[in-house]
């Protein structure tokens, strides 16, 4: 089982995987310059439950061995708060998206679909599904999850766009197992993982049922082939000197994945065809999934930190004002955190078994993620000053004759070191506009479904209906209890605690 | 034992309570028009421990009997979540301030002070705290707590005040108690309780000793002076009708109490000189109390289900700014609901058993009260159109010919009652403008502290060196690990849940 | 000429207006205690003009004599920014709506409206217009203006309402003139006027001829009858003592006002039947009126003021977070004003010579005029602390011994009376909660047109198609320049001033 | 003199300029692939001169020749709109910063203040101030303004630094002028600049007289060193392809300029020891700067093309959560545009002849730009979709095989060329993360004063005693009218337009 961070990085070398970046084919991506510190970021999850297990990994009721976290099948309400926690943890520890949080919402949301698939048509998928977890936590392995589709026209449904290749679907069958083809664009840490589950992106439709297909391969399986995506500033990771990139250990990882003709073989199928369990599994992982974003309060505590560092390197953090910002920061950054896990806390058990966080909240948790980074990138850049953006390069800070000019006149308040102002200036700079700007905002933007798609989850939720009977009761316009009817938001909001 | 609503209202006949009102004394707060509503809402907390027990009672450990929520001493983390639970809901029910809370969180939150002080000084104020406790469940008390002082100069500490009564204080003592003056501003249903807690309102220092008293005194108790506060709108409750009113039955109660030489007895003192301790109780109650704000997304239940129900009246229901604006109030009022369950949900357990929020994130919730509700309010008043500002009264609408005229071009779409739609429009003027708009507004920013003490709290947590340290150590300058020193920030926010 | 308020007062005597309030016919509007404020409001208009002629009067062009500037046809860009500065001044003198405004914005836009028409029929509507215009300046008269239908069904136009008195609409035609019947709601002082416009409130179609109509009746004229909206808190008016009212001077007016077979003769007609011009009459209107909110400014200038004093009276000014919300108050408030002189300046000559202010500002002002004032509200409700809805009647205060107590116990710093203080705070009660929330808070939202309809308007204008050009041609994805087919956006943004 | 943008780069061609990137020195700026975008954005000051010399030339009254405006000294309140118009027209057409402004605004400002010191010291500054104008004027230059001190210790004045040289200050003088020695920080166009005006930063006391020094030079005078700051994603300018980088023509600059021992002639000097004067050049620069941030307004038109396009690609430009996001971009880039022109309008001609913006509105619009601009950002983010993050480079896109694959997969609707929609979106990029994002954000946010230095200003401008005034006199505290104290503020906010 692999353990460790080293044992980790060491796992990915040496694999044939096809990945495109600037035209040309990557060689070793664990040592290129650009993909590395997305390696670091995954690594960290394992030095993590290495270093405070309590807190990362958990005993596996079906191996009976300790394992990582990102592993694990949630047992108890507390299971699904403590994933909160370590994402937070990670986030601080990283400063970045250490991508294995869709792995571990795919897995806990297929436990309870291949269940009740099964409970409807008498398959096989959940005996399949847990073999697959044995495996994969036996083998301590990072586990991907493919469902973003490219999508076409957003206005048709899978079956009716004019290329079927815009949704992965199913392409050939043989006793062995299924050929898919397509393309899943945004994959998160896809390069950095040992295998990928691959699952339909939204509602299907009967003639859709070739596209109702999940199943796992393994990353290095014939017919894939990786695109790597450009972030802000990407290509200062190859230059020389490490202070200009801000973050220089740790970064995201972002690629479009094509496949063409991939095998799943079938004890690696966990459905095929059932396309009307397919929204019950987008809505599933993505319940999970939005309160996931939990971890931006970790790089938010990061950046907090900087903003106090430059608040105090420049000698200005006692003004009032300033303190004020670092309190509104903070206070939007524990809403994120506090929202995500009330959503964890409220978590129901399922039939299968597995516990399930609460949806409403969990849309409520990430929608303010869509929000709250970029009002705290914006503080951040408020009190970093106007340097961030125009101060030179580490080559001028390391000129013979240039870099003590420079010294001497980019100092902050006496005793601060001048490089370690403008290193703190460059991680704002990474976390804001740079690299690490393309996790914490716009992916949080856009991970987990869109600021749109959580206000059409919270509509749905909002049982406008038993609240209309609350207002119309006081008004003295009915006079009836508006409770008989909303059992299920009953059981939700006033379910008691015990 | 005082079990329903009917019960309860019995219980506060025939007392001789020195009130107040438009510069009269009230012969019978219960059937006085004005106050009544705000006993119907004290009620209804009686009302909902016998229909839905579960939610709204616990088992004593003290007496072994069921007893009203309100009144139990939280013995888990589930315990003061179902607190929150049971909050959401009465203001569901009532719309309104239930009045309770203040007791319930006084409290608890005297379980670990009174403990603390015995253990400090070997005074036995903790027994006789239970047996206090044990008296008031057994009898089904509404226990009200008087802390807010009227202060004077905010920029004197009590002792140094030209006038001392502006801080409630000892001014006699015998062997048999002591007996103290001064005043209480912004007293939550304190006619409406049976007992009244009085607790010093700040930090006290050592020349404040006579200040520091804690003690249980009888709402009818000699010396005692009820002033009761002007509401918005509150004469329209004697007005003829219930229409222009918007929500007859429930309303809440702050008055102003003042206290002349009132005794309280030895049995009832739980703390008396220990000046050192006031701030621990200050900070107790508050945490608890700015988590227990989640009552106003009950409040914020109705008031998004007049807004849904007027913009069904008004036949505009399916516009996408419409459900749009729907969608946020939601939003925002989950935001409440989920960041006050969340501080509950991280309680942890104090050295005398009972369970204390987490007070970050009880702030957090509060600092949203502050700001969210107005928001709604903001939002409700758009769906409702600019008529809840200019409708004639009910007194138009039961003119024999005036009234007719009136209900054919005040109507809405058609099947809607006239009226219901004007009992609608008056509901959301009630809760934004009129009497309601005092305790979900005005009350959600200034009770359990205005919004700046909340940025205070919310700064002494933020342990801006540990995030420092993460910043520093991802930007490369300094290698050090930030942990070690910040156990008690780790202990709370990366606390492992089991 | 009605020059001074003493003469204005005294021009509302010994009218027969039919006016119903509480379900009672009012004898005599101007004793009333509720209704009195409002007159003042209006008298207040002409006391400014009398005090600083410069900014509240203009010499008429068609009298050639001095006449107040809310009966000026704006001669100018300058004349339509003066408008401005009046508007806030009297926000600022009486704190309250002082409606004269839909009247000189209903002037303005009909100048050109029955120009135009003219210009398109033939009709002689204009010189009617200037007829009317000079009678009314010649007198010194208050013009109101009637737009508001009660609308019924909001998915159907005018003639396939149900009922057609739901849109104000001719019912019988003489040699001399038409009779109509309707109502329209929430008409803004229309007790206080001499003479009233009506005037279509929406688009019309082929088949809404008879709606199309636009005359001036006096408003004692026959058949009409008023009912008086209730505001929040009204009848404090009628308490008394004069400090729980707030503002006891001056206060705003909204009623319905029910047309029965009116008469309007025809010199006093500007449009009749000419449907295709309703829309164009409504848009010039509301353009003016959107800007003319600029008012509020100067309520929120009354507001700022009484927040600052609050501050002063608690001793807490110079607590950094609370002259901070005073600065965030100020620079919310003078958006509001500039952005609305910014409409106001970028006018352009119409073709009747009159001047028009720019459509997307007026919008952009009006838009921020529906939230900024609750913000400024809310921050007012926070400076204020929790004092404002407690403390007792002015009946209290005034009990013998009950009122020295209570001077003692609401004491603020050293050097404040006590009543000050209270009065403070019940100024920012009544705008805030009060009597002129109404104005300052829902008639600041729906007033001139609810948010989404400015929404609508700024849509309209946002010229996406020439913003689409600009960034592809800087992104390389096409070589043409922007600029042609956009004249008139060009001619709005891009006019130089000369 | 120089007219179009083609002389105006030959122009720059062949000087001996000391400056650094990348710890190497320029040769030739003008043909450097990094900086050529920002040369190109001052060449469109020019080329906009020539094809719309209404809006971007002006007559000069000291030359008579027609010149451009952004060397015009403002004559009229039309003059200074004027600046505003073409500022956002240029912010239009180049998408990013043109650099002009500052000196445009160092010029007007000096105008007034070289009269004043002449009218309180009899010195001659004024006249050879014109002279210079004229000269520049003659040879249509670009004068740079190099105002901001890096500073050091920021709680001390500049005669109090360790280091004299953190302040720009005189170290030598002869009989035919001084030498100064010190370094500006973040300066905006330094290098494509002719001449610059060197300006203390900061109010000054009689020690730090040398410091009060302003003068022009050549920015190729001997003794100055130029370091390139560096951007997000600069160096994507010297990839090849033009996809990659967004906005391939167009980019801002700033460096830091170091001057050791320049000399800066007699005639050249505009102030010299009158330290009393720096405090109101500062204010009367940064009062004409602060409404210069209109230009946001015109990079903020592109951002809306950009999002309405990439809308429009994706097909869902009809969605209404689209179309109003848009909207919202709309009246927040129109709020920065209209308060900016408020400001100009209220310009007041002061004593030198040069009309001078309004102060507090000034503040209020750059106050505004300090936000509006991250919230355009976070919304045109949201309408881009993720893959503005996550896409391939241009290389991979140029890839013989896989550029093919890629545009299959990246297709938006029917009818849309696939680059094109990546082109929009790298634009968006561009502004919002990449280089152009370092002015369209963070030099909103710190240029012209950080958000703090706005809010002391518009609390020195609020006027609070004139404010509580007229509340104490609306709420009956109070009978005096509250206008007599405040001229300066009624002539600023109610002076009668004519």
């Amino acid at each position: 089982m692999i353990r460790t961070g080293k044992e980790y990085i060491d796992s990915l070398r040496g694999r044939k995987l096809n990945i495109y970046l600037f035209g040309k084919q990557v060689e070793d991506p664990v040592e290129h310059p650009m993909i590395r510190p997305s390696v670091n970021a995954v690594a960290a999850t394992y030095d993590l439950a290495e270093s405070n297990p309590e807190l990362a990994s958990a005993i596996s009721p079906y191996t009976g061995e300790r394992i990582n976290r990102f592993l694990h099948i949630a047992a108890s309400r507390d299971d699904v708060v403590n994933q909160n926690k370590m994402q937070r943890r990670l986030g601080q520890l990283t400063g970045t998206c250490f991508q294995r949080c869709v792995g571990m919402d795919a897995l806990n949301s297929l436990h309870s679909v291949t269940w009740e698939i099964d409970e409807a048509y008498g398959t096989g998928y959940h005996q399949r599904f847990l073999n697959f977890v044995k495996f994969t936590q036996s083998n301590g392995y990072v586990i991907g999850g493919a469902m973003t589709d490219v999508k076409g026209d957003r206005s048709k449904p899978p079956h009716a766009q004019a290329d079927l290749d815009l949704y992965v679907h199913v392409t050939k069958r043989t006793a062995d197992g299924v050929y898919i083809s397509g393309a899943k664009a945004h994959q998160t840490g896809c390069i950095n993982s040992h295998w990928m589950i691959v699952m339909p992106t939204i509602r299907l439709g009967e003639a859709d049922r070739e596209f109702a297909i999940v199943g796992a391969v393994p990353v290095d399986a014939e017919g894939i082939t990786y695109v790597y995506g450009r972030q802000s500033c990407d290509t200062r990771s190859m230059e020389e000197g490490d202070l200009d990139v801000g973050n220089a250990n740790y970064g995201g990882q972002e690629a479009m994945v094509i496949f063409k003709d991939v095998f799943i073989s079938n004890e690696y199928i966990f459905m095929d065809g059932e396309y009307d369990f397919a929204a019950m599994l987008v809505e599933r992982f993505t319940c999970y999934h939005r309160r996931s974003y939990v971890c931006k309060s970790g790089v938010g505590d990061v950046l907090i930190g900087a903003a106090a560092a430059i608040a105090d390197f420049n000698g200005v953090e006692k003004a009032s004002h300033i303190r004020d910002k670092l309190v509104e920061m903070t206070h939007q950054n524990e809403t994120i955190y506090s929202t995500g896990i009330a959503s964890s806390y409220q978590s129901t058990q399922m039939k299968s078994g597995v516990y399930q966080c609460d949806d409403m909240i969990a849309n409520v948790c990430k929608h303010h993620v869509t929000k709250m980074p970029y009002e705290l990138a914006r503080l951040a850049q408020d009190l970093a000053g106007g340097l961030m953006v125009t101060m030179p390069s580490q080559a001028d800070l390391d000129h013979e004759e240039l870099g003590p000019l420079l010294d001497k006149f980019l100092k902050g308040r006496e005793g601060v070191d001048t490089r370690d102002r403008l290193r703190i200036l460059r991680l704002i700079e990474n976390i804001t506009l740079g690299r690490n700007a393309v996790g914490y905002l716009t992916e949080s933007m856009h991970g987990a479904g869109s600021p749109q798609a959580q206000r059409v989850q919270i509509a749905r939720q909002s049982q406008l209906d038993y609240k209309k009977k609350l207002a119309l009761r006081l008004a003295g316009a009915a006079g009836e209890e508006p409770d008989e009817d909303f059992e299920e938001y009953m059981a939700r909001v006033f379910r008691v605690e015990t």
